[in-house]
């Protein structure tokens, strides 16, 4: 293109998409924190709540139990569906803490309303969705990317909270999340726990008493196996250990260490690691982690 | 939920998208209009640009070869890359018409602008991707569905105008649009043929002299065909026709009469049908089709 000043008006040639978004760029600021959850909130849910009240103007909690993230065989009929309880909940926090911010409960009334009729995309988030949970749980994650860019385009937070206990989704949000331009912030909470270490989670009600009483070994293991890590010096000794615990004990569905950002296994200790594990319990499917910050010496 | 007043500041259940929408909306009045493109600009393409330039303040051309759309055995290096022509074209065309006007060209330097390292993310769009083009190149649409959401993000046009040769990409895109709640107008723009009927693409230049003949047998008979469903009566006909004629040529790849929303085959007539051919000449698969609408008596 022949030089022209670069008057208004003037044909400009623009060649990185920075430049681009700095010329079309359209500033609105706003604070609007969401909480994407299926209902049936505990002490976790209300924890994410109550971080976004503190940080925004607004908050949305969405209570949408999901379709698309459930496989045919899955809980999604019996899925627990609480939502006078789950307002309940919402509105206890909310005159305890903020009745000078805005809360908005965002509970679509029909499947239909995230999902009109006709519907036909899915957004795949890659190799990062056919590991771990995207083995046992095929189609999963797409449910989920879709859904949460639903909500997230719906809703258009500035920044939206996941609990960390389902990090392998909190990955893949992220990815999503970056990969498609959205300008929102991903934050990742802490796990929260009951009294007795036990993560908490909707599921876990599907425990009967011995069962919920077995539970107790995943979080055990985890900081059993994180023990082993940090103070063991040989590498092999530790795989040898999560190799060992899993065949000795068919609950569970894996028990990995793996890089905290592409959640690839790892065959050697790493600064950013993460320990995943899955173990069943009276068919229930309970799901927890433990992040491994380690300083490594050369 | 109890009953409340709905004063500002109170909690608020809302139940449908367009409840929650209408209070989410920020309203920013704009007038951008998209012409996305891989250069190597023809008259097609200036058509598109122009109507652009009528109906909106600022027009934005985008010079991509996206290689997500191409397969592997596919033209990705040797398909013409004619920048400098390219803007001359624009250029001139914007000052015959529109100085008054805004026109930007977006021609991402590398692939990395629109793909950034650790990219993961891909649109499908269903059933509608996996019929005709999308049998005949897997994985295309995918990458078509993708590169135009990456654009769409990045321009954030409130119009985006495309050719109706490749009459199911646009089909394809309006979807993909719909169902990710973007806000664009997806504007089909009218074929625009070489004085001897010949549908207009950069792939043109691709044939010898004699295959830009033999080229002629496509709209040919795609205007036989036509013809044909129109006048007679009989639909078995009408089908034999399109048998026979793939029958005795095997430069077509395919077809078809098929309903202009879903794409799928047509099995007798119909108010909003539309012909699709693809026919290959010395190796390069020309596209061209021809909407019909009819008037069904009972």
């Amino acid at each position: 293109m022949p030089q022209l000043p670069l008057l208004p008006r003037l044909p400009q040639l623009i060649e990185t998409k920075e430049e681009f978004l700095r010329w079309r760029q359209s500033l609105i600021s706003h604070s609007v924190g969401l909480v994407a959850t299926m209902g049936n909130l505990h002490a976790g849910h209300i924890s994410l709540v109550e971080k976004s009240f503190q940080e925004n103007e607004h908050t949305i909690v969405t209570i949408f139990v999901n379709p698309k993230q459930f496989g045919p065989k899955e809980d999604f009929a019996k899925y627990p569906r609480t939502l006078s309880e789950d307002e309940e909940k919402l509105m206890a926090s909310w005159k305890r803490l903020t009745p000078s911010k805005n809360l908005i409960i965002f509970a679509p009334k029909t499947t239909e309303e995230i999902y009109p009729p006709k519907f036909l995309t899915t957004i795949s988030v890659g190799k990062i969705s056919k590991l771990w949970e995207g083995t046992h749980r095929p189609g999963h994650f797409e449910g989920v990317a879709t859904v949460v860019y639903l909500l997230f385009q719906i809703i258009k937070p500035s920044i939206a909270y996941f609990g960390a206990k389902d990090f392998q989704q909190v990955q893949v949000i992220k990815k999503m999340t970056t990969d498609l331009l959205l300008d929102i912030k991903i934050m990742a909470c802490p796990i929260v726990r009951d009294h007795d270490g036990l993560a908490l989670s909707s599921r876990n009600q599907y425990l009967t008493t011995e069962g919920r009483k077995q539970s107790l070994v995943l979080p055990q293991t985890l900081n059993l196996a994180a023990k082993i890590l940090i103070e063991e010096d040989n590498f092999e000794n530790f795989s040898a250990f999560l190799e060992k615990t899993k065949e000795n004990d068919d609950r569970w569905e894996y028990l990995a260490y793996c890089d905290s950002e592409t959640l690839i296994n790892l065959k050697q200790k790493q600064p950013n690691g993460i320990l995943l594990g899955v173990y069943k319990v009276d068919g229930t499917r309970l799901l927890d982690n433990l992040l491994i910050t380690l300083t490594i010496k050369n």
